[in-house]
């Protein structure tokens, strides 16, 4: 396969991160922006890292999918709410035999890209990323950066680890990206929404952080059952997620550093909210399997109702 | 019977209130107060109705239950909040073979209160009340008034109407207030939290209206749940709230003047929330019958944690 061409579909605070590290490392990467192409087509991209920080002074910047060099692998590192966006992008992008990698939250995406692309692998990668842009071309690296990375099969039967996976996972290792082969993309997707439902949904719906959801009996309790509904969920799709693995998500959290969810931030800043990718798409594929998951409903709608009022205070 | 006497234990917004128009009516009426006893005993009671303005210039004002008269009717108008405070008022003040009326929302006090009296008949009232203290010994009356009376019996077994309810009924009739009598005062309860947990719920958890949550589609939604999860709880108790009920509060709501529900308005002044009687009591009744309800509980456990969270921004 040679040296892979990337193409970053999103150039925020995790497509701007891990493309930049991938270009540093000596790989060709194209970056498609919007508001702040001018900015990086003139001054490239400054990396606030803890692990380091980097210039790339000149980078590939694009502000339209179809100057874009087909490439080997696109990374889609939009949020999902610009999603709609997709099929106008994604198709001039990715080669022939080509991968599209989904770097986004929620459960269900790569099904849908598949309607969209063809002849192309589809991977997803569940990032555990720490990190915000700053301004236009700078981005602030605070902690972690590890990707689980699964390759998606029609009707997410499990693929094992194949050969894809190890080659693109070998390009972020050698960038200084920590990856962890998953080889069921659904099942690693499931486990991640272990953690995302009740921290992002009750963060924003209650304005808390982490350490005091913990803190208070009530909202402990519910973020655990919130997490047995959510292996409910997995379990509607045949995937099995332990109790011991809800313990550990539930002990690893308290021992935390108190948490701003990346949901409650994109609330207080006003952006839209990912409802549909992380809540609805839980409920769809769990009701289609004949399942109830009554407290994340009841998240889904609250989370609806504060992501139209902030839309709306938005537009006014 | 005679002439009955009153007490009225809690003389805010609701018993000040119908304290006062029982007075007014020519009723033998005395009035517990804690913190605003010397305003009331030097200057009586000042109603501002919707129905007409009145000054009572000299009340029966107590700060001690002890020194009030052993009374016919005790009308328990504290928030559910103080019911603690109970045990130490009721047995001094309520007449052998006399009655406590209770008008509180919630479900379950009664059975509770049967605990604390004995040889003393237990009635329940469902006020539809909307009302506020202004300042000391000032109620402001808006609007409403009507109460539901019922009788309680062991076990919530449904009394029928009893010649006790309509003596009562006739004291408040006579004082202008409307009243209906329900023959099964469990039944009352249950449909009045048809509304009260919904709304009451989620206007503190989203910080909105009525009609801003009938305006959205997803907490519309989520009302409709929430009712029909108050009408499953009534059926573990043997209560049928038909789905007619449902769509007519739903309707009524809808064409409702905007409203800040009464747990709103405690939890915008930092006052304790009615959370034990209106959610707690519910969950404890269906679940003791096998019935679980995840989204009240949902809504319970979120109401725990923010009623949590002002009751420690007032101490601090």
């Amino acid at each position: 396969m040679g040296k892979r061409t990337y193409a970053i579909i999103g150039t925020g605070a995790l497509g701007g991160f891990y493309g930049a590290k991938l270009q540093k490392a000596g790989n060709n990467v194209h970056f498609l922006l919007k508001s702040d192409y001018l900015q990086v087509k003139q001054h490239g991209l400054l990396i606030e890292s803890k692990d380091g920080d980097f210039i790339l002074p000149q980078v590939n910047a694009y502000n339209d999918a179809e100057k874009m060099p087909r490439c080997d692998v696109v990374v889609v590192a939009l949020k999902t709410t610009q999603n709609h966006l997709l099929p106008q992008i994604l198709p001039s992008v990715v080669k022939h035999d080509g991968v599209v990698l989904v770097l986004q939250n929620g459960i269900g995406i790569e099904a849908e890209i598949s309607q969209i692309v063809s002849n192309t692998y589809i991977l997803g990668g569940l990032c555990f990323l720490c990190s915000n842009k700053v301004s236009p071309g700078h981005i602030h690296h605070l902690d972690y950066g590890q990707i689980a990375l699964g390759e998606y099969a029609s009707n997410y039967l499990p693929t094992g680890i194949t050969d894809r996976m190890r080659e693109i996972a070998g390009d972020f290792q050698n960038a200084g990206i920590s990856i962890e082969l998953a080889e069921d993309l659904l099942l690693g997707r499931w486990k991640k929404l272990v953690w995302n439902i009740p921290y992002n949904g009750l963060s924003v719906i209650l304005n808390a952080t982490t350490d005091e959801l913990m803190a208070d009996i009530h909202t402990c309790q519910l973020v655990k059952q919130l997490m047995f509904e959510v292996a409910a969920g997995a379990k509607s799709t045949g995937r099995i997620i332990p109790d011991s693995f809800i313990q550990t998500m539930l002990d690893y959290t308290v021992k935390m550093t108190p948490y701003r969810t990346s949901m409650k931030i994109d609330f207080d800043e006003c952006r839209p909210l990912e409802v549909e990718a992380i809540f609805g798409n839980s409920l769809n594929k769990a009701e289609s399997a004949g399942v109830n998951l009554p407290q994340i409903r009841c998240l889904y709608q609250q989370l609806q109702f504060l992501n139209a009022r902030i839309q709306n205070s938005v537009l006014t």
